[in-house]
Formats: structure tokens, sequence, C-alpha cells
């Protein structure tokens, strides 16, 4: 292949070590979009005839339904996608599947082909983030006032409402489309025409095959072109970072649906049993997708890596680009499918969870609160008359609504009958009103409005 | 400390192991900056009074001078800033400092504390990279026709300018940038007011603060606020991002100021000898920016860890947020600094570079082109023609352009004399005028364009 | 300092880049026993004289002292621990200190420094390990026959006691101490004498200056000697690896001791109040501990990214091995200590524990059995049995224990009163007599031998 | 499949995430080894029948025939491996098939399968390895004596030889076979018989499991047992330790054998052409081992990640710990196998190498060595002399052995002919003496020890 230097074959390791093709076969249209793009600019240059043009998109395009189809034979033999696309090519055209590599080399073609696979790994992700926050705000909605502890250090801290704390993830989501949206536009330039390294000195028009790819514009510099995997690794950032979102939200439906919580339930489609032990509602998917946080991890870890300390321009070790950006793409739309799927199953069972924010002293804030403003109290004191409160009915094993104004009293002798308003778990919710704030009135407007917007 | 519920005071491991003051000191500026501005919206809004206010803003613009003075006095038994400032203003200004805590938990403080951090941090990234752009593209000026082999797998491949070869640079750093201002954008929201978790039932005014702090608007969710650190992982990617960008050209000047390569000299400022070997002009300051992205790829996993699988709210598992942020901020500005000391500091060896240029067959490529063109040869047999012709002058020990054209047309007869004018490693390069190749008009049009950029 | 090449000193900003002296100060006892030893073998080897040797000796046992009482000075001028030594000696025995630089190069003490400084740490967190086996161990026998619900997907599966889910971890523990005690062992033979990197022509004796440091031998080859980092980096992993089951048992202590869990309480010592909220009791220490996984984590990726692609011998990247070394090495400490205190502080909630054992259908997988074992059932249909039972008392909101024998016949008509034996949670675990199973008498007896074991 | 308490099958998401089977077939021979061992021992306890565990032995056997025949049917409706061979066990032998799942559940069969994995490829590691040093060692004997320059930061250090070099990575593999080592003996216990998490009521014998399946004895705590992936950690760890070696020789492959240095120079079966420039010969499969590093260490960090914070005992998450585990046992094998491809092939270009050794000032420190010696002067002082000389050779162009001796005398007038003695780069290698120094005579003592001890 490499022609009249080369007296003897690879070593047998060495084209084990090399070959990539049950890898980069996953990039087989974007590596059609490109050769057919720059066969008509090549074309339109007048480089190569408008016949050659044809007939090598034709070709591409049958390759494309060969593959779609699995008529498609893969072998080790042919390295890489590029090189199965140009044998098969040279099959179906003839000689002119040649000229398709004119002022083309494959460094400029890797470069392109995971450059539109990552853009339209985005383009998914995005769709998938949608789809997830429209199903949070859709519950947030319909539990906006539903109340349960909210946590701080897992210990109860103040009520909230479910719906305020499930619009929390919309808002993280949020972010993580914007993530996208801006690695998106940051990679949208086209390396096509780099080829080597240095450029060409065919008269190629870079602007047209950018056009036709969809990129609104070439990339400035060829060796920059070849060499840089920074928009890779923005996407395996920004799943990573959505990882850890999807990972406390998993970790929650967890221990809601664990039995000592039983804030959640799950139906049977997201439950899955033990093979001995039959009373198991196990929630797998949730455990999984926190379970997959560490490969989103593990491939960002690995590209950096891989690209710590590498001279420009094209070196081989970037073939390993591809395995973590594919890993990170599929195992970031099943955790997003997976997530969306529970957020739309899990019944809420509404009466633990008010128990729930009514117990551990959750409204003990407020009565500190009450202190100050009835009582005129520094805030100082009144936490210190509250804490001996908390121990005097946390020793009698009572909440505070439970115990009688005497105890509380016996701290505290200006305390009359109508604390008892304040140490309500609902009316603590209701009295959060500053923007952002959980009060369910509040969140139920949030929830519509995000509803709106995603619609 | 924490009043009437606690009979014994920490254990002395628990004293030890909770204690940041070590680290959040640094954050004294943003703690104080909040401060002032939420006393003055509690006034604004007849939560406390103007008095109090103003005696607060008044006391933490003497903490800060007594911190940039050196005057303040640290002692690890106020565990954070939070409570060195807390308790410096009871003694500056009395009982007002306690009305400051009014509508705040130090949940939303420390959240609004590392944002502001954060967002500073961005800025100075995003100037040290302008100068190290604007070092660069004038060095690409200056360099825009200086002639390098252009190299892939470290072989040479074809000749490239020196000027284009640092251009490439600038093009990364430029998206380094662009990430940073991203996620500056990002971030510019509020998290004050979102007091504990739930928000507040005091009449705060969150525009105002998030106004007078430079934010853009407050945060829509308050349990988001206090529990997303989203904002500081996108730093530390795209500072890890751009490390491995430095991390390449620090690579590249350990190359190139070797003796196997000499194609650049540090002056003594930016060489180091050793104590031992009297000869020796060690590029310490390459090396060290290279290893530096082990700290930055570290600091970026440490927090990815720390927030995989939290359960909402704020958990104390997030006080080991700053130290990665305040590591990777002042790492970034030491790398960057010395980059562009390096950039601006190193001679290059023209001679030397371009000999190289023009040594190891990187003209090889427009010899099969020649015959492309010249002989209508189809590529892959001109390909094939020029390797043999290489494996005859390397077995020789010379250069294409030193082999007789005798010797080239034993292996192809109809090669002419003319040849030897591709063979020119200077020639080879002013082809390459595709756009962004690396032609010395072109790169010199572009560094000017840069440089104007930059100005 | 390097002598008459350098015309020009270094530039600011390539001093900031280049001193470490506030990182390896750290090491200033094992520089000084490193050149101790090093004085007295040149002495014993006729290098430098008897005298020269003892004054070495002392000067350095006085620095010693100084840096001990806080009295020695240090300044970033003397970029590192070596130089600032160097230049105490001087001060102090004047010309021979000069004597002690014979044969020895700053690669080789470097490389000596760090790996006694990580042979101490391994040191040091053996210790701390073998104090958190016997917390635990002895907590194990406390509790040996406390009932709890053993979890799987954090679902109650079967009961086990808390007994046998402490040994768990001591057994984890001895395999840390085991990946310490192997890497101590690897790490045990000495650089020292490698010189800059190819040994030296001087005779000196390097079995000497091993066996005075406590080395089994010397590296038997130079380069490798100053190379080499792989010792650190087993230490990081160890650490690493410790963190995880250390995280584990954090997090299993935020679980326990949160209001849903109810199964432990820390004392006033290990709990922390909250400023706002007086009810709070957050287990700060488990949080911590469980959040400082994430800089083990990163320390070990730190350093695997620095050591990357180095080319042999000492490169200046690798002046970065100190600070996650040392960092893993502080936390592994104090994540120890923290947890030890925590082992010996929480007080189990028995009842509580016991009832949720006995609850959430943790003995369905005995009610299983006994199908198999008194009506001979295959265990498929046993199981399909009691899942179908499961689900009756689950519908009606009961345990398995209290529902009605009539509505266990109305599954399977040949259930008879005899069931309600292997229905109780004590005779379940009591039933696990399997090596290793949860029986309380096969707890106890392997506490027991732990604690002997450890004692 | 999980029985009567489930109406409704999983939703089709919950299946995709679920599913491992194109993982865990990987795991196929160890799933059949310890099924047939676990069947041997309940007939041997009396638990089923001799007949039944025959019947599953000869069941299983033929499975594994039929798997390596490629016969076996694979589906992704039955999840994993162990359903797959359940499902085809019962096609095979009928009900005796439901007896092997006695006193075992899939919690103990995984953990089983993949220590059981691990051992194997640690295995597998240690060979490769083995394979790798015999490789060096004899390179290292061939090129005992072969000058080069030691490189300290790139730079021209002190000359050393090739061998001496290659032994260096020798002894570094030494040390990584040695963790795989402590692996193997740390994980070599069993857990079979820990059934679900608790251990079982069948009076199983756990020795005889553990021995069957060449364990030492059985994991002493049953929680532990299911519940610790510390020996899959303590795997990828090491792994990615030798991965940082194997890099480093990679690097080393990558620098020595371009035009730059040319020190080395692949054969046509270790060398990989380019389809545009024919002159290349790219050194890939050493760029491939240098970037597969990458995904080594993310492997470790995957794995880290999913394992830190979970309670006890099995989590689904766990499910994620095979794809880590199996990529850095293929990748190393892999990687060590082009390692001793790449270590057999290479010829060394013994010129080049002694010229560079001799060139770039790399005996200047045997020069001031030799003031210091004839001329009595102090070390310091004879390090500054030498920093002028060679400051007055390299503005000459001139290397230390070409200066004229007026000009050395006009820096110091006392030095004389006789110091063109120790200038020589092959007497300053042969003086370096110390034990592991780079004295030829010793590099070839230790090449031939090392090739004893491999042989």
């Amino acid at each position: 292949m490499w022609g009249g230097q080369y007296a003897h074959p690879p070593a047998e390791i060495m084209t084990e070590i090399n070959a990539s093709i049950d890898v980069d076969k996953a990039l087989y249209a974007q590596d059609l979009a490109g050769s057919i793009a720059h066969a008509q600019m090549l074309a339109a240059q007048g480089i190569i005839t408008r016949a050659d043009a044809d007939a090598i998109t034709r070709g591409c395009e049958q390759i494309r339904r060969e593959i779609e189809d699995g008529a498609f034979i893969f072998t080790p033999a042919l390295e890489d996608i590029h090189m199965h696309v140009e044998s098969r090519l040279k099959e179906l055209i003839g000689e002119a599947a040649g000229r398709l590599h004119t002022a083309r080399s494959r460094n400029d073609q890797v470069a392109l082909d995971l450059r539109l696979y990552v853009r339209d790994a985005m383009d998914a992700a995005d769709a998938a983030l949608h789809g997830l926050q429209r199903a949070l705000a859709r519950r947030a909605e319909e539990h906006a006032g539903a109340l349960m502890p909210g946590f701080t250090h897992l210990q109860s801290a103040q009520p909230v409402t479910l719906g305020h704390h499930l619009l929390a993830y919309v808002e993280m989501l949020a972010r993580d489309r914007g993530r996208f949206a801006d690695a998106h536009a940051r990679l949208n330039e086209s390396p096509l025409g780099a080829a080597a390294l240095a450029g060409t000195s065919f008269p190629i028009d870079r602007e047209a095959t950018a056009s036709a790819l969809g990129f609104t514009q070439p990339m400035a510099n060829s060796l920059d072109a070849v060499s840089s995997r920074d928009f890779a690794l923005e996407f395996l950032s920004a799943a990573a970072v959505c990882a850890t979102h999807l990972s406390r939200l998993a970790e929650e439906f967890v221990l809601w649906s664990s039995s000592a919580f039983g804030f959640i339930r799950f139906s049977d489609g997201f439950s899955t049993g033990s093979s001995i032990m039959p009373q198991k509602r196990n929630p797998d998917a949730a455990e999984l997708v926190r379970g997959k946080t560490g490969r989103m991890f593990g491939n960002l870890i690995a590209l950096l890596t891989v690209m710590k300390g590498l001279p420009l321009a094209y070196n081989k070790d970037m073939q390993e680009d591809k395995e973590p950006v594919l890993d990170s793409a599929r195992t970031l739309l099943l955790a997003l499918g997976a997530m969306t799927g529970m957020a739309e199953d899990f019944s809420a069972q509404t009466e633990t969870m008010e128990q729930a924010a009514a117990s551990a002293y959750a409204t003990a804030t407020d009565l500190a609160d009450w202190l100050v403003r009835e009582l005129k109290m520094p805030f100082r004191e009144a936490h210190h008359i509250t804490a001996r409160i908390v121990k005097l009915a946390s020793g009698q094993g009572l909440g505070l609504h439970a115990l009688p104004l005497e105890a509380m009293q016996s701290v505290e002798p200006r305390i009359t009958e109508a604390v008892f308003g304040v140490l309500d778990a609902r009316k603590s919710a209701e009295s959060k009103t500053s923007f952002g704030g959980t009060a369910p009135a509040q969140v139920r407007a949030q929830a519509r409005a995000w509803r709106e917007k995603l619609a």
C-alpha cells in the first residue's frame, strides 16, 4: 500500500494494534458525507470532472445503503473506515475512485469525520436533555405543592416541595444544554482542505465544502485543523458534568425508593427483581445511571491523557480519540433515556413525604424566626432558645408541633399558642416567597413557565 | 456556637478535618463584597436600618484593608473565612454585625463566594491568554517565512513555516478564551438569597444584590443555587483543555531546544543550569508547564468525584470544591505567564530549521505531485515511483535534491532537470496557498490580522 | 549559581514557576538523614575526611533542630530544601559543606527524599489503618448479634448483623494494609549513588548508605534510580483504593445517621450544627471523608499524567511529584483519624435497626426456602409463590410475619403455622452458618479473632 | 422471571440499559468453571445428587465447546452470561439445571467470575512482561557498550550506553511484575458461597470450591465477598502504572526514530507509510502504545468513580466493573506485544548515537572533575571554569574535544594536554563504575545476569 520504499509487510502485532475498523465504522455516515462534499467541490473547481464527481457521489450513496442494510463486508485487512470506503468505491466505480483523494489526506478526513460525529452527538444529547426537562417540568407542576423534607447533609433542614426539588434539575439540565450549544458553535468550522497538515497547492474551495457540510466556515490554520481535538474534549467535559447531574438525581431515586425513605415507588417497568429474593424491587436503572458516571469521567481522562504533550501535527496517538467519544455519546443518550423513563414513571408517596417534612424538627428555623419577629429577640439568642426546645422535644421523642406549650414555656416563658402556626411544615414552605424560593404558588408558576418554554 | 442542643465541644479530629480557613481565606474579597451588597439590600428593603447597613459596610471595608495589609489575625479556632469576618465585624461594630445574617445562610454565601472567585479567575485567565496570543502572533509575523519541517508522527512530513506553526496555537488559545467567555456568561447569575436551601420569608430583593455584584440576574431555583457546582467544573474543564494546548507547545519548546533539534535557543533568563553539569541549559519552565498539566487534570477529576452522586442540597463534601479551583486558577496563570515569557524569549535558529525542512525527504510529496502534473501519472503510481526514489536516495545517504538526475531516471526515465524546481523546501511551502495553508504570504497576512485583532 | 556560562539572571516568572520550597520543605527530615548517611559513607571510603563528615553530621543535626524549633528561615530566593540546607550548612561549618556534594547530584537526592517520605507515609497509614480496624472490630464484637437489614441496591435484602457489616470493612482495610506493605517492600531500595544519572567514578559504597537509611539494598540501575516514580504512583493508588473503602463506610454513616434510617447517632463530638437551623446534627466528618475521595483520585491522576511519556532520565516535570504525594499522605491520615473517631463514637439504635430488619420482606427468601424444604417445591416455583405472598402482604400494608396464615394459604394451601418460624429476622440471620455468613455466633467469633490479631 | 410480584414487563429502555451480555460473555470460561466447581461441591455435600452434578458438569462443558466453536447463540433477551448459561443448560439437561442455583446467588457468581478473569489477566500480563524483559535484556547485552547521550531535561547530560538505558526498563518491568504478583496473591480468595450477601443455611463447603478453583481459601466475610472490587482496582492501578513505563519507552522510540535524533530505525515490519507522503516511515506502534496510556488511566478512574461512596452490599452500579477491566487487560497485552516486537526489531544507529554522545558538551562534568582531581580545585570553582570553557567552545561552534588547548588555557592556564583524556565520551562512560553505573563492563554483566534470571 505504501509503495516502493517497503519490501516487507507489517508485523502481525503491528497490524493488530493499528486496526481501528471495529471502532471507526461507526463514523461511516460522516465519512461518506465528507467524501461527497469534497468530490462535488473538486468538480466545481475543475480539479476533477463532473462525471467523476457524480460517479463518486453515487458510489458513496450506494456504500451507505450497503452499510445500513448490513450488506457491506468489513474486514480487519482493510484497517479503517476510510480504506473500506476507498476499496469498495474502486470496485463500484473503478479508477475515478482514486481521484477522490486529490487535495485531501487521511489527516483532514479523520478530523472531519470525528467533528461531524461529535456535532451529531451533541444534537442528539440536546434533544434527549430537552425530553428529560419536559418530563421533570411536568412532574414538577404535578407536585408543585407536595411537601417533602429539604435536606442538607442528608438531614432534614426545612420543608420544600417535590416540584421545587425537581425544577432544580431542570435548571441544571438547561445549563448542560447551554454547554453543548456553545461547544456546537465553537466546533462548527471545517477542517477539510487542510490536507496532510500544510494545506495544498490545488485550487480547492474550502468555503464550499464547509458550507455543504453545515459548517459556518473553514478553519483558518491547517496545522490546527488536523492537530486539535479540543472540540472532542469539550464534548467529553460537558458530558461528564451532565453525568454528575444525572448521578445526583439517580442517587435520589435510589434513596427515595428505599424502604427507609419510601418517598417514591417505581412501577414494574422500572423495577427489577431478584432471582433469589422474591420481594425485591430494585431501582437498577437509577443505579446504572449513577454507575455510568464512572465511564463518563474515564472517557474524559482518557482523551485528556492522549492529548497531553503531543507535538503538532497529527500523531497516531490521536486514533485513540474515537472510542471515548463514541462511548460517552452512547452512554449519555442511554442514561438520559433511562432518567426520562424513571422521571415519568415514579409515583410519589406524598403522604410519606409530607410526614417526613413535618418531622425531624424541620421547622425549627421557623420557630427561631418567630422568636425574632414576635419577641424581638436577636437571632443568635433565638437560635439558642430553639435549640434547647428541640433538645427537649427530642428527649421526649416528640416532634416540635407535638411538644406541649408548657414545655416550650419552660425554656422561654413568652412563647404563646400562636407559635404553633409556624411549626406547620406547609406554612413554612408557603412562607418562602423570595424569588426562587419553595413557596408552592411560585413553584407552580415556575413549572408552568418551563413547560411553556419547553413545549 | 450551635446553641442549646449541644452539651459538648467537637472532638479534636472533627475540628481538624472541618477547618477550612487555610484555604478559604483566599476568598476574603469575594466574601466581603457579598456581605456589603447584602447589607445594602437589607437596608433598602427596610429589613435592617440604614445605619446598621453603613456600619456593616464600613466594617467590611476595614476588614478588607486589614487582610490586605497583613494585619488580620487568622486562627484555626474560627473555622472558616465567614466566621473570621463575622467575629471581627462584631468586634468592630458590635451588635449590628449580627443583623448581617438575616435572610442569608452560609450555604448561599459559600456558593456566592466561589462563583465570584471563579468569575475573577476566568477574567484573569482571559487576560493572560490574550497576552500569550499577542506574543505568539508577533513571533509568527516575525517568522512567517521561516521554514521548518512540518511533522506528523514526529517524522518530517512537509515543509511549513514557524509562523504558521505558532499561529496554530493562537487559534487554539482563541477557543480556550471562548470556553472561558461562555462559562462566564453561564455562571453569571446570583445564588444570593437562596438562604439555606428553600429561600426565605423576608422580603429581600435578589435582583438588587445580583446587580450590585455584577450578575445579570438571580438564579431561579434556590435548591439549585446552593447545590450546584457545575460552574466550577466548567472552569476546571476549560482549564484542563487549555493545559493540553500549553503542554503541547511546552513539549515542542523542549524538543526544539534539544541539541538533537536545535531549532530554538532560550536566553539565560529562561534556561536553567545544573549544579553538577556545567554545560546545561535546561528548559525548566517548559517542562514545568508540561508537568503541571497533571494537577490541572487532577483538580478536574477531584471535583467531578466530589460531586458524583451527591443528593441535594448542600453537603459538607462540597467544602472540597475550593482547593482544586484555587489551584487550577493559580496554576493556569503561572503556566500562561511562563509560556508568554518563553514565547517572547526564544531565538529561532532559522538556518538549522531550514536545513531540517530541506532534508528527510520532506518534499517527496511535491515530487509525486510533479509526476502527476507533468507526466500525467495516476497518483498511486506516482507515489510508488517516488517511494522508490526516496529509497534510492536514502540508501546513498543523500537528500532528494542531492540525488543526481540519472539516479532518478534509473527509476523513471521521463524525469527531467525541471524536477529540481519542486524539490526545494521553500517552493513547496510557497505552493500551499489553499485557505489556512502554509504559504508564507498567507501566514504573514494571518499573523497581521491576529495582531490587529489582539491589539 | 550555574557558573560562567550564564551572564544574566533568570526571568522573574522563571523563578516563580521554578521555586518549590513551599512544598519540599516538608521533606527536610528525609533530606538531612540522606546527607548524614552520604557524608559518613564518603568518610568511610576515604573520599572525604572523618572530620569533615562529622562537621557535616553535626551541621545537619543542628539544621534539623532549627527547623523543628521554627528558627530556620525559609526564603523563596533559595529555590528548594536542598539549597536551603546547603546554604545553611555552609554558614554553620564553612567549606566542608561543599564536600557533601561529592559523588551526589540533586537528582538522586530528590529521588531519595521522596522515597523516604513515601516509606514514612505508608508506615503512618498502616498504623492508622490498624487503629481503625481495632475500633471496628471492637464495635463488631459489641454488636455481633445486632440485627439490621442487609441491603442490596439499598433495598432490604436479608437480615444481617451490624457486627458482620462492620467486619466487612475490617477485611477491606486488611487488604489496604497489605497493599501498603507490599509497596513498602518494593520501594525499599536506595537510589542514592546514582548521581546525576550515570553513576559516578568515585569509589562510593552504595550498600553502606542503603543500609544506613534502612533500605534492603541499592537500586541496580542508576538511570532507573533517578527516573522512576512508580513507588509514588503505587502509594497514590493504594491510597485511592483505600479512599473508596472509607467513602463507602462514610456514605453508610451519613445514611444511617439520617432521620430516614435512624440506625446510629453521633455524639456532640462528631455532630455539627447549623448557624441557621437549630435542630441540625450534621455528620460533617463522614461527608468530608467521602468528599476527600476526590482529591485522592485527583492526586493519583495528577502524577500518572506527569509521568506519561517522559523520556529518561530526570525531567523537571517530576518536581510535580511531591504535592500529590504529600496531600494524599496527609489526607489519608486525617480521614482515617476521623473514621476511627466516628467508629468509636456512634451509638447504634439497635431497636430501630432490628425493626427495619424485620420489615420490608427481608425474610422472603427464607419463606421460599421453607417451601423448598418442607413442601419439596422446586425453587423457581417457591420463588413465584413467595412473590405473590409478598404482593398480597404489601397490598395490605403488612409485613410477612403479620400476614394471617389464611392469606398465605389463599396463595398456597399447604402452608402451615410452622412457617412463622422462618419469617423471624433473627432466626433468618442465625441460620446463615456457612463460613463467612452472618450467623451471630460466627460473627462474634470472627470479631474476637480479629481483636486478638490486632491486639 | 422475577415471579408473582410483577404484573408488567420491564420498560424497553430498562432492558436496554440493563443488558450486559455483549460485555460479560467474555467471562464465559470463568462462569462455567465456577458452576462446575459449585455443582461438584453440592454433590459432595449431599445437597444435590451425584447424577445431577455430573449432568451439570457435562452440560457446562458442552456449552463451553459451543461458545468456543461459535455455535452458541447469544441474544439480548437473555440479559447476561449467567442467564445464557442457565437457559442453555436447561435445554441440555432439563430440570437438574435448576439445582445448580442452590446456595448460590448471582451476586457471588459475578464476584467470582470477575475475580477469576482478573487472575487470568494478571497471569497473561506477567508472561507478556517477561517476554518484553527478555527482549530488552538481549538488546541490552548486544548494546552494553554502545554509547549514547544520557539525557536530563532532554538535554545531553553525560554519556551512557544504550544497554544501560534499556536495562532501566527491565528494572521497571520487574516491579510491574511484582505488583501483579502481589495483587494475585491478595485476590486469591474465593467469594463463592457468600450467596446473595449473608451466607446460606445450606451445609456448603467453601473450602472445597475455593480449592477446586485454585484459590488459597474462601473469603472470610460474605458481605465483603460480594461488595468489594478492590482486587479489580488494584489490577487497573498496576496496569496504569505499567502503562506509564511503556509510554516512556514508546516516547523514546518515537524520539529516537525521528530524523532529528536518528538513533534507531525500525524495519518495514514496524514502520508505517503514508498514503500521501511517499517518504514516511512512521513509528505508529510506538505512538499507539503511548496513546493507549489514556484508556488505561481512564479505565482506572472509571472504576474508582463507580465504587466511590457505594453502600454495602451489591449495587447495580457494580455491573460497570467489567468493561474497564476487560479493556485494560486486552490493551495491556496488545501494548506489551507491540513493545516486544519493537524492542526486537529496531536497529541501533550506533555511529549516530556515539557522535551525539560525544557532542553537546556531555563530558563537561568530566572536565570539572579533572580540574578537581588534578588541580585540587574546589568543585564550585571547577564548575565555573568549565562553564566558561563550554561557553567559549559553543561560541566557536566546537565540541569540547575540538577546542584547542590554548583556548582552554586562556580560561585556566594550568590545564594540560592530559585533559583530552577525559573529554572522550567512552572514557567518561567507562569511569562510571559505581554499582548501577553506566560502565560498559558492568552493564554487560547486569544484562547477562538478567538474561539468566529470565531464561
